[in-house]
């Protein structure tokens, strides 16, 4: 699990980079699907995955508003502090118990910890999909989806 | 791993199903990103997914052409007839060396048996992300992209 983890943030920080060469009004402008918009997108991905992290820890979650965080360095910088948390978590997640049940204050339902985290990971690569279309509609190359031929920063790195 | 293969097959259905509310025009209409439409995009995950499990297994690649399974039902028929391989080959998993290096004809990189089962999950729900932006853009809703609250088909259960 945890390697799908750095994939997925070594792919968010080729998008934050990727972002520097549009204009900020390109980054929000809205558009069709995903979040609304390619930073709000970016935004959405890293709040959702730091609620999950927080829920499955039994933490109340910290919301924080796109208003906030409205350029890619605000965004990047957000990525890197939440991450700071999670990687500790991931150090240790050996300890939890993938069927413990997690019950957060968003969602009526219950889940284990295993399927919050593949839900984690699956809509990181999902959201970033859709940053593939609207590269491609923007006539730019998109950052590489690929995970074969990537290298990662361990988590143990952090 | 097995989860997420589950996850990506159950997700394929329900866009497979999708599609029967288009014309196959629609489906085949050139869009901007992906594998170029609706359905070339569905057939583009089967044939790279069913490439990888028979290139770990040392086996001949399959070439398939689009051409030949152009319509939804074909589709769903040429992933049916590869999931089947592809499920004995993962219920056998356990007995593949995860740090096997593995070379195959269309890349002349080397990649490790684990390496290649994240490609292939992360290459399908990334494509499927571009799917659900063509989807908002037909004004139609996508197929939910949630890992957490479905229910998988076990791969024991084929």
């Amino acid at each position: 699990m945890e390697k799908f983890f750095e994939y997925n943030w070594k792919v968010r920080e080729e998008w934050l980079e990727w972002c520097n060469q549009l204009s900020n009004e390109e980054l929000l402008k809205s558009r069709t699907g995903g979040a609304g918009s390619i930073l709000s997108t970016l935004f959405h991905i890293i709040d959702v995955e730091y609620s999950w992290i927080r829920g499955i820890q039994g933490k109340k979650d910290v919301v924080v508003e796109f208003a906030d965080y409205n350029t890619p360095e605000k965004v990047k910088s957000l990525s890197d502090s939440f991450r700071n948390e999670i990687v500790e978590f991931l150090k240790r997640n050996g300890d939890e118990p993938k069927d413990k049940v997690v019950s957060v204050s968003w969602d009526e339902d219950n889940y284990t910890v295993d399927e919050i985290l593949h839900h984690i990971i699956a809509h990181e690569i999902h959201h970033i999909g859709q940053l593939s279309i609207w590269s491609r509609e923007l006539e730019l190359p998109p950052v590489s989806a690929n995970f074969i031929g990537r290298q990662f920063k361990s988590i143990y790195s952090y």
